[in-house]
């Protein structure tokens, strides 16, 4: 399927639809259940939403999984970020140890985790001077991503670790949907404002370094993404394609998947931005995306951590959806 | 120790605080995780909290609670809820039966729920012309609450039912901090317009026919409020005693907890509004609280609902906390 950037942008172009009649029988089950109309709120809303995606009319969460994809980025080496960038080998080795705030998430969550580094020993370009990757590297990283998605999962959340990487994901933001890096850089795992300056500057030469690429997202997420965003968009790409829902984490996972809503009406409409990073981009590009957040917890790590935090919540919806009583069944009166 | 309405004066006046030096405990550790400092949000200061309340550096949440709370109320006589007031007795039934949302939501937080249903046969007097308890009457459900509680809980999430307690809510709050009808009355379970007129006459009724108890917190919460409304009182108190958190649902458990604020600096400290509900008059009250509920999710319900959703959040919170690597075990390094 992922053979080369025609291949995918052919993919893009023929994405599958929601499933309207889950989603009418999921409204018609809620209207009968024991509660005012509507008082479980966006609780609701978020059942007939898993059942579109997952084309059933009663949705279920019984395999969650939790990707975390992580990459090296050659744009580290301009003073963007105040960790070493070796930090992103060290935390794919604490993933594995299970040490990391995603380990611990994904448990509580009921869900999966499988961490998947890409050459993370071999940074990317540096973007402000060069493409992050050749269109090979990018459509290898994309595969990566599109065949991590397990057929039969009922919900994926996706994420990413790499040290840079929302420097990458601002420039992305930028090119997709205009601005520069003082509008999409934020202070990432908390660079000082010397550092900050650093980034906005290396974001605008970036852009305009790769300027003869506006238009073509897939062309801009190669020459300003990483490899991990380029396998989070694969992976958004593959649960499009088979059903499945999808919940972002924060800024860099919203930025990597954004292509698929810049390249398609209704692109991302099977992914849910499941928490606001405290990232300053994030809330421009959600705005963007024309989403609303699940969640607003201040929090700005990766790793899926918002995204995982969110799991729960689709758990409590598919709850009360599935084993409530209705007004019949309860013997309690509806409305006068 | 609830005796009479001085026993329980004493009682908020003499409040225990917070364990500063178990909340310096959890923010040490936290700054040896294997993240950014600050990058789980509100997750930390979650933890922070919990830890000060609890009385211990490393807190834990083995037992966590549900109390749900109903009375009935004179009100609904003035046409306040689309609902009549014989729903009240049959969602205590649907409870008891296992139907009802928080019985979901319970389950899927890992949490015991016991619903304590107040006298619901009887409805408590028309706080348009009458007071809704007598001064014993009033006590009697405050001791119900604050006996519900019981010792060696880690976290207590505290709701109710009773068709026309936003009325009662409103009320109650507008006597505590000021206002009428029309500042805190809502459409409750989906009141329509003429509705909505006849409960903001029937509150501001009540705040005239009771405007000599203006400053007696207690006074206000006996004519004003509701059986089901003292004991959330009366359980928020007993929760502060016995050094236990406190997740409050909605308007209604707000509203009723409200008394301990207003009456102690600081007295409500120890409980969390777990989600904004959709009910008009919740936002200013967290306001009157100073308060940042966890959640936002359009929820309306009651029931204890929007606390129970928030349960998972606070169990990732802690799942991270006792459970991520330090930087000096994970061989991760820390900032340049």
């Amino acid at each position: 399927m992922i053979a080369d950037m025609d291949a995918v942008r052919a993919l893009c172009r023929s994405l599958p639809g929601p499933d309207r009649d889950a989603e009418a029988a999921v409204q018609a089950r809620q209207r009968q259940l024991t509660k005012p109309p509507g008082s479980l709120g966006r609780l609701e809303e978020l059942v007939a939403w898993l059942a579109s995606w997952q084309r059933r009319p009663m949705p279920r969460l019984n395999r969650v999984a939790v990707l975390v994809f992580a990459g090296s980025h050659g744009v580290t080496e301009r003073g963007v970020s105040p960790y070493p960038a070796s930090v992103t080998a060290q935390m794919v080795a604490n993933f594995s140890a299970g040490g990391a705030a995603i380990n611990q998430l994904a448990r509580v969550a009921g869900a999966s985790l499988a961490v998947h580094p890409l050459e993370v020993e071999r940074p990317t370009g540096d973007i402000a001077s060069d493409p992050a990757m050749s269109t090979d590297e990018f459509i290898a990283s994309v595969r990566t991503g599109y065949e991590a998605v397990q057929p039969g999962t009922d919900l994926l959340a996706l994420g990413e670790m790499g040290i840079g990487n929302t420097t990458a994901a601002a420039a992305l933001a930028a090119g997709l949907f205009g601005g520069d890096g003082a509008r999409w850089a934020g202070r990432g795992t908390g660079v000082d404002d010397d550092g900050l300056a650093r980034k906005r500057a290396a974001i605008d030469a970036a852009l305009a370094r790769h300027a003869d690429r506006a238009g073509d997202e897939l062309a801009l997420a190669a020459a300003l993404g990483g490899r991990e965003l380029a396998a989070i968009f694969g992976a958004a790409l593959a649960a499009r394609v088979q059903g499945i829902p999808v919940l972002l984490d924060g800024f860099v996972a919203t930025a990597a998947a954004a292509p698929l809503h810049a390249m398609t009406p209704g692109g991302l409409d099977h992914a849910l931005i499941a928490h606001i990073s405290a990232e300053a981009g994030h809330r421009a590009l959600a705005e963007a995306l024309g989403q609303a957040p699940l969640l607003d917890l201040g929090m700005r790590l990766g790793e899926a951590s918002g995204a995982a935090v969110a799991i729960p919540i689709l758990r409590a919806a598919l709850a009360c959806h599935v084993g409530m009583a209705t007004f019949a069944e309860a013997g309690v009166s509806d409305k006068a």
